[in-house]
C-alpha cells in the first residue's frame, strides 16, 4: 500500500486531513485532483496559504482580522463609532456586514466562555472591550454572540462587567428564522418566539 | 462586505473554492480555521502543495505517480511482471494494493474514453499499453476500469487493440458488493450477479 503512494502525495493528503471536516477520502480526492490540475492551481493555493498569516494581523481596536491597523471598518469616519456589535468570530462580522443594517463598529472576542473547553473570560478580548467602552464614549453595545449556552454565558459575563458604566446593552432578537417552518422549529426557539412576540 | 474581509483572506477562500466539492462556505470555514490554528498548519500545507508537482512525475513504464522512475512497483523484482492491471486513475492502484491480492504490475490510463467529455482513446495511455504488452511478454491483462459506461467502452477499445496479440484479457467480476443488501441493489448489478452466478 505505502509503496503505491509517493511521499509528496501522502504528505499533502496528511496536511489536508488535518483540516476540520476533511477526512482521509476527501483529502486524497483533493490531492489527486491537484495532481491532474494545472500546476498553477496548487501553486496559487500554496501562495495564498503562505500570505494568510504573514500579511494579516488583528486590528488593535476591534480585533478583527485586517491588513492595515486600524482596520477599514474602525477607520471609516462615516460609521457610528459610539455603537459596538460584540461578536465571537471574524466570520460573524462578515455575516452582520452582509445585512447592510449595521453601521457601527465591531468588537471580536475570538471565542466564547466555555468551561468545558477550558475557555475562561481572560482568553477572550473582554478586558479590551471594557477599556474601549470607557475610552471611546460608547453609548450602545449590541451583544451578538451565538444563541446558545456559551454565547449566553459570554453575554451575561460582559453585561456584569459593563453594568453601571452608562452604556446601553442589547442582544440580538431570538425567534423564528425567516423562511422556517413552525412545525420543525425546536421548542426552545419556539418558546423564545412566544415570549418575544410583538404586537401587530 | 468586502471591506470586512482583508485580501489575503479572500484570496485563500477563492483558492479553496476552486477545489472540487468545496463551496464558498466550506472555503471560508477552512480559511478561518487556519487563521486561528498555529502558523505551522498552513505553512506545512503550503509546502506540501509546492512539493506535490515539483517532486513527483509519472512512471515511464506504468504511468502511476512516483518520485523515482521507474516506480517502486515496476522496479520490484518479486512482483509478476507478466500480469498487468489496467486502471483509470492512480487512486485505483491504491485501492487494488489495499486488497493485497494482486502481485502483478499496473498500467494507469489517466481517464476513460468519454465522447461526452471529449476524451478519446488518444488522450489515454492506451498506445503505451499496447507497446508495453508487445515489448515485455505480458501474458495477462486484467482490465480494472470502472464498472460503468465509460469504463466499459474503454475496456472494449483496449480489447479490440490487443486481440490476436496472444495476451489473455480478463475483467474484474461484477456482482453483489460484499455486505450489500439484495433488496437495495440496483437491477443492473443484480442482473450481472445472476448472469455471473457460480456453483456452490
Amino acid at each position: 500500500m505505502s509503496k503505491a503512494i509517493p511521499e509528496p502525495v501522502t504528505k499533502l493528503i496528511d496536511s489536508f486531513s488535518r483540516l476540520p471536516g476533511v477526512g482521509p477520502k476527501t483529502a486524497s480526492r483533493l490531492t489527486y485532483y491537484l495532481l491532474r490540475a494545472p500546476d498553477e492551481v496548487s501553486l496559487k493555493l500554496a501562495e495564498a496559504l503562505n500570505n494568510l498569516k504573514s500579511q494579516t494581523r488583528y486590528c488593535s481596536s476591534c480585533y478583527n482580522i485586517t491588513v492595515e491597523d486600524p482596520c477599514p471598518i474602525c477607520s471609516d469616519a462615516r460609521r457610528d463609532h459610539h455603537v459596538l456589535a460584540v461578536v465571537e468570530e471574524p466570520l460573524d462580522v462578515m455575516a452582520l456586514e452582509r445585512t447592510s443594517q449595521f453601521d457601527g463598529l465591531y468588537h471580536v472576542l475570538h471565542g466564547a466562555i466555555s468551561p468545558v473547553n477550558g475557555v475562561g473570560p481572560d482568553a477572550l478580548r473582554i478586558r479590551e472591550l471594557v477599556e474601549r467602552v470607557q475610552k471611546n464614549a460608547v453609548t450602545e453595545i449590541i451583544i451578538a454572540t451565538n444563541p446558545g449556552m456559551e454565547g449566553d454565558a459570554t453575554a451575561m459575563y460582559i453585561q456584569k462587567e459593563l453594568v453601571g458604566k452608562g452604556v446601553k446593552m442589547t442582544r440580538l432578537a431570538r425567534g423564528l428564522p425567516v423562511g422556517g417552518d413552525i412545525e420543525y422549529v425546536d421548542t426552545v426557539t419556539l418558546s423564545r418566539a412566544l415570549q418575544g412576540r410583538s404586537e401587530m
